[in-house]
């Protein structure tokens, strides 16, 4: 049945991952992606967007219980808490994102594993094997669905209802069964537009928001004996047949087991969307070899994959923080100005007269070799004219965060207390207690809450 | 820019409608179909699937509030009142639907109204006005989507939750730009996947909770400034982008505010999917004008449209109550045995050794005419062999339910009656003193209780 029934294995994979079976390196690497989307979750505080979400669960009843809000501390369901905190990490731009999947697994993992853990009283280890359990499932179901998928639809919002849902059914003991189930309850429920960013909307944090609570449901519905289709991903009304041209079932199991996913995703350096990350580390090699400032660049051809014009090209002249990171001239103009992407230089950067004229600049051309190796590898090319006419080229094939130029745990550290500082979730001594103990996440016997650290520190 | 933006024109005509500009017939219509579906809404008591999701509100906070869960009279928060009502009155079957866009509003539509009613004090025109809102935008963009859509998504999950956001906007009075904004935010949660009907899951109940609570979520936010994409049916990365091969912009405003599409839905008479009822009626046609018994029959075809056999070819033998209703074979047998197939007659009926037996004397074959005439028109044709060997051909042209052939408040009445007396949500002097109140719907200034009837009656 190894190919027949592709979403049963895959569901037992998920019901059945032990801790004991994970190798030493994911477990590690997981708790790097935990720590670091812990820091995206405190930056999402003071979000317009987020508190909006925040608002909307309080007054549909999403007050008192024993999970955590991080944007202000609340207590809520395991429901809402993950609802707010999936809106509240994806707001900066800095969560982390896999490559072949184009999807950005943490926001949308952590928040269910994190709140279900805390109303449940499970351990950091138990957080561990059901965050890979959501990672390795929803990491091989974006890259079933395909290119053709996320041209319109935003992966993280579709595909992450799944891997919410395996890592929150994992975290509830579901069996093979009931896994299944909630996928399927997970699947029918998989949504999310790219049409909102022409627009500088909302959406992409309602997209994950929702797509960990709809998982969350998902599993506690299949806990609770409800059914769900049981080939929602493959079946020939399921989510590829109305959603995806090109899915590839071999995808879907692909080395199970022995190929973990979680490995090869990538931390994000720069706070923009990833598409923008292989021109800017490119650009930032020129920079660095030549000696260049903003002023020396005339103009900057940025060789990119399709899918960075479809996201990427929607966006001309930005309206806001989170519309510029999607702006390409304007990541690139940051970055040439400050040598980094951060929350900070976007914030008091994107619409600086020399940034807003810089943007005019740039222009992305689809580039036959990097559009090959995409979804794989993200490969960055760009091509700088300088004032004085000469024409310099530069590239990087893996940009920084990428499995191989991953970042360290110091640097993971550096920008944790990076974003707590940014929004001010939390003061310096206070951020550094917070980090000291997320990183003591598989010694926990019980994860409780994320800022009581403080006081045991 | 009449053409240039529909969806806001849409959005504008949806925030701008007034009581007094709905003609008479339109709103004794609307009344007629909120009676209908909160006898729905009652029968849907007892359904495994429906205390799931009851149970599931309960846990992610949705204890106390002022709207009512209907299935136990429990106060909720407007979102999960909404969310559980359109669970539950989707369940029986019984809830109406519109010919022409394939989709069922009450369910997805007054839960919301009702929710919010209930919530903020409106009056019952409040009701009414937000009530059509959401049926003339929901059947415009469920007729947008076309039948593509419809071949893999089910079109009361994913339009649905665009109703539930007009209609909920409109009770909440958002202007037209935040109602721009709701539907950006519901469009883009738009979900809802046939896959499931195959494995007699329980997704349909999901599909019409969650169309209806992210609708309403939807509204709430926009009320809270939240911003959606403001293209999210018509554009390049939209709804129908994503969602559909033939959609047909023409259909988002035909006639807006000239032709009610209110006007145009069916009631259910039979309690089973719609796509049988045209059959089923042609059968019975048959049966009475040559005086037959199940016994006589040796054979049906059922001359249908495609979508019926999208639809009805998953089932070949039904496992539940639920699936029964979406076989052809179970549902004529119960038509040609009892000469009506309700909600008891499924019950005690669908699992009977000769009805099993019928099941497989029926088969549907695609008929052109019923096709092209589909979905504007649901005709209905059945060939009959009998065991004697003559073939006997039946025919009709509206079902029972249809505009043309539509219930009258006495049978309405009855109907209701009948599922609140199927489910015991009431029992016989309440649920007839709820009835009369609920007819007085356009003449109460506050909605409050649908159940307090029964003590001023």
């Amino acid at each position: 049945m190894s190919t027949a029934h592709a979403s049963r294995e895959l569901a037992q994979f998920a019901a059945q991952l032990r801790y004991d079976a994970i190798p030493a390196p994911v477990v590690e690497r997981t708790v790097n992606l935990y720590v670091d989307w812990l820091g995206s979750g405190l930056a999402g505080k003071g979000a317009r967007p987020v508190d909006s979400i925040a608002r909307f669960a309080r007054q549909a009843g999403g007050v008192g219980g024993a999970a955590e809000v991080l944007i202000d501390r609340a207590g809520a369901s395991a429901y809402f808490a993950a609802m707010v905190n999936a809106a509240a990490s994806h707001f900066v731009e800095q969560d982390d994102v896999h490559n072949g999947s184009v999807l950005h697994p943490a926001t949308v993992v952590f928040p269910v594993v994190l709140a279900l853990a805390q109303a449940h009283g499970a351990s950091g280890r138990d957080v561990i094997t059901a965050a890979v359990a959501g990672y390795e499932v929803g990491i091989r179901a974006g890259e079933f669905m395909g290119r053709s998928h996320y041209k319109v639809f935003h992966t993280t919002g579709t595909v992450g209802t799944l891997a919410a849902a395996a890592a929150a059914g994992r975290l509830l003991r579901l069996d093979p069964e009931r896994m299944l189930h909630a996928f399927g309850s997970a699947g029918t429920q998989a949504s999310g537009l790219w049409e909102f960013l022409r627009d500088a909307a909302d959406s992409k944090q309602l997209h994950t928001a929702m797509a960990a609570a709809n998982g969350l449901m998902a599993a506690q519905l299949a806990a609770d004996g409800f059914r769900g289709a049981t080939h929602i991903l493959e079946g020939p009304q399921g989510m590829a047949a109305g959603m995806s041209t090109d899915a590839d079932p071999a995808r879907l199991l692909d080395r199970l087991g022995t190929r973990w996913a979680t490995l090869e995703t990538s931390f994000k350096y720069h706070a923009a969307c990833r598409h923008t990350h292989p021109a800017a580390d490119a650009l930032l090699a020129v920079i660095g070899e030549h000696g260049l400032e903003l002023a020396d660049i005339a103009q900057v051809v940025a060789h990119v994959h399709q899918g960075a014009i479809d996201v990427l090209g929607n966006v001309v002249v930005p309206q806001t923080v989170h519309q510029a990171k999607f702006n390409m001239g304007t990541v690139l103009g940051i970055v040439a100005q400050r040598g980094y992407a951060g929350v900070n230089e976007f914030e008091d950067g994107y619409s600086r007269p020399e940034i807003a004229a810089f943007r005019d600049k740039v222009r992305m051309v689809l580039d036959e070799e990097i559009d090959a190796a995409y979804p794989a590898r993200w490969i960055g090319k760009v091509s700088v004219t300088t004032t004085g006419g000469r024409v310099l080229h530069g590239r990087v094939d893996e940009p920084k965060g990428d499995p191989g130029n991953t970042l360290s745990r110091d640097e993971i550290s550096a920008k944790f207390l990076r974003l707590a500082a940014f929004s001010g979730a939390a003061g310096p001594e206070e951020a550094r207690a917070m980090l000291a103990h997320a990183w003591e996440l598989p010694d926990q016997p019980v994860v409780g809450s994320v800022f009581a650290a403080r006081i045991a520190a």
